[in-house]
C-alpha cells in the first residue's frame, strides 16, 4: 500500500477531492456541487461522499489513508478542526467541528487549514512557488484572498493574516463586499465587479455578459462567463477586467514594499484564466508603486483546478 | 572591564552615540551635530568623535569596546558594511565603506544596519515591544520608515521589507516626496506636511507654524516646531497633524490586515512626541479598515531619544 493521503478543497459552489502520494503526485480525484440547503452536517457529507469516490478511483478506501487535510473557507482554527462563520456556505454562521465529523467518517486523522492559505503552500511545495525563499500568493476569484510564506513557512500571524484584498488601495474609496472603504477587493473581487457590470448595464453601457450568463445557465456572473464575454471581445469586460488588475497591481505593489518577498503567485478563478494574458498589465501597474528596487518574479498558479485540493493533502502529517 | 558596547544612530541632523551594557543599560553617550557640508569621510569622522565621546562618558576607550553598530540611512549593507546613496547625507549619493573606515578608527568591529530597522529591534528587545511574539514598527518622522519582526527575527525580504511609508493609501492620490502616488508618506511624513503647510499658508491660511520656525532658528517645520504650534492652538498644525493620522491608520490597518501581528509600535520624530496624544484617534482611524478581528495592540516607542542608537548596538554579535 502506497501512502497516500486525502485533500479537500471546499469551496461555495463545488467540493473538490484528491488522493495524492506524498510527493502530489495524483493518484484519483472527485468533484461534488456544494450543498445549497441544509447545514454544516449536509455540507460533511458531501464532502464524505466525494473523497470516498477519490479514494476509490486511487484503489483505496479512506481508513487506509494516512489522513486528510481540508481547506475551509470562513474561520477554520487548525488546532481544533472547528470552523465557525463560513458564510457563503448553507446554514454555516456558527461553529461545526468539521474535523471530528469528517475524521469519525471517515476513520482516518482529518486537519482543517484556510482555504487560500493551504493553496498558496501548495503552489509553494510543488507548483509556481517552488524554489522561492519567500512568496505572496493573492488569490483572485469571488474576493481577494493571499496567503504569505517567508523564510519557507508559512505566515498566519495570530491566524488571520494574508488578508491582501482588504488592504486599503483607496481611502475613502468605493464600498467592499466586507463592508470597508477602499479594499482592493472592493474593484477586484468577481463579486464586487458583477455589482458594477449590473450598475453600468443598468445605467445602458452595452454589454453581453449577462446573456452570456443566462445562455450558460448561470445566476451570476461566474469566472467563465467573464472569460466568454471577454473572448467575444465585450468591451465592458475588457475594461471591468483591466480597472481590477489596476487595483491588483496597487495593492500587490503595497504588498511587496512591506515584506519585499521573492515571488508574487496569482491564483483563484479569476487570476488562473486571466493571470497570463493580463501580466504584463499587472507588472506595468504594480511598478508604478513598487518602492523596492528589486521587483519580485511574478508567477501564475500551476497546479490548476485542483490546487485547493492537493494544498490541502500537505495539511496531513507524517 | 564590563562588556561594553557601542551604539551609533547616525540621523540627518544628527549622531547620537551610546555607550551600553549588553542588557542596554546605559554607560554613556554624545551627540554631534550631522557634518552638512564635505563628504562620508567627514562624516564618519564626526561619528567617530561622539563615539569616543561617549566611551570617556562610560570611562571607557573605544578599543575596549566589543564593538560598534551603526543604524545608517540610505542601502546599508550589513554584509558588508557599504552604506550606498545616503541622500540626506552630504555627498553621499554613492557608495562608502563605513563599515571598515569606522573598525579603523576605533580599532573593533563595527556592524552596519538599517536605521529605522535597529531602532525597531531595540524596541522589540529592550523598549515597548518586549514579550511581543510579532511587531510592526512604525516610524512617523521626516519620511514614514518601518520595521518588522515575526516570530521573534527581524523580517528583511531580499534586504528591503518594511518601507510602509510607501504602501499606497491612495491611488492616484498626492505626489510624495519618492516621486509616486498616493503612498501614506504623501500626507503623513513631515517633508510632506511641510510643504502641504507653505502651500496652504501661501494661499492664505492663517498659521503661526512658520513664525514658530524663525524664532526658534531653524530653517524647516521640525518636530519641536509642530509640537511648539499645536501647544499654542494653532488651528493648521492640528488640522495636518489629525490628516496625518487618519492616513497613518489607514495605511497601519492595511499591514496588520496583510501580517496580523500582535503589536504595533509608533516610533520616530513625531511619533514619539505625538505617539500619546493621538493614539485613540489613530486607533479609531485603523479601526475603520481593520479586517483582521482582533486589532494588535497599541503603543509608543519607549526608549526615547537614544532608541536608535541602543537598538544599534544590538547588531553587536556576543
Amino acid at each position: 500500500m502506497a501512502d497516500l493521503r486525502g485533500g479537500i478543497d471546499l469551496g461555495g459552489t463545488k467540493i473538490q477531492t484528491v488522493v495524492v502520494e506524498a510527493n502530489g503526485t495524483l493518484r484519483g480525484e472527485a468533484r461534488q456541487p456544494t450543498p445549497t440547503a441544509g447545514g454544516p452536517a449536509d455540507v460533511a457529507r458531501a464532502m464524505e461522499d466525494a473523497l470516498r469516490e477519490a479514494a476509490a478511483a486511487a484503489a483505496a478506501r479512506p481508513d487506509e489513508l494516512r489522513g486528510v487535510g481540508v481547506g475551509s473557507p470562513g474561520d477554520a482554527n487548525g488546532d481544533t478542526g472547528v470552523v465557525s462563520g463560513a458564510r457563503n456556505l448553507p446554514g454555516w454562521d456558527g461553529s461545526f467541528a468539521l474535523g471530528d465529523e469528517l475524521s469519525r467518517a471517515l476513520g482516518t486523522p482529518v486537519r482543517i487549514g484556510n482555504d487560500v492559505q493551504v493553496a498558496v503552500e501548495g503552489e509553494y511545495a510543488l507548483g509556481a512557488g517552488k524554489g522561492s525563499n519567500s512568496l505572496l500568493g493573492v488569490w483572485w476569484g469571488t474576493g481577494v484572498g493571499g496567503g504569505i510564506v517567508l523564510d519557507g513557512k508559512p505566515w498566519l500571524g495570530r491566524g488571520a493574516a494574508g488578508e491582501i484584498g482588504h488592504m486599503v488601495v483607496k481611502r475613502n474609496g468605493a464600498r467592499c463586499p466586507c463592508g470597508r472603504r477602499g479594499c482592493m477587493e472592493a474593484y477586484a473581487g468577481r463579486a464586487a465587479m458583477e455589482a458594477r457590470a449590473r450598475d453600468e448595464h443598468e445605467k445602458g453601457t452595452k454589454t453581453d455578459l449577462f446573456k452570456i450568463m443566462e445562455k450558460r445557465g448561470k445566476d451570476r456572473l461566474t469566472s467563465s462567463v467573464w472569460e466568454h464575454a471577454l473572448r467575444e471581445g465585450d468591451a465592458l469586460t475588457e475594461s471591468l477586467l483591466r480597472r481590477a488588475v489596476r487595483y491588483l497591481g496597487t495593492g500587490i505593489a503595497s504588498a511587496c514594499n512591506l515584506l519585499d518577498v521573492e515571488t508574487v503567485v496569482i491564483g483563484g478563478g479569476l487570476g488562473v484564466r486571466f493571470g497570463d494574458r493580463f501580466m504584463d498589465h499587472l507588472a506595468t501597474e504594480m511598478h508604478k508603486h513598487l518602492f523596492v528596487a528589486d521587483p519580485p518574479m511574478m508567477k501564475v498558479a500551476e497546479l490548476g483546478d485542483l490546487g485547493g485540493a492537493i494544498g490541502a493533502s500537505l495539511l496531513v502529517r507524517d
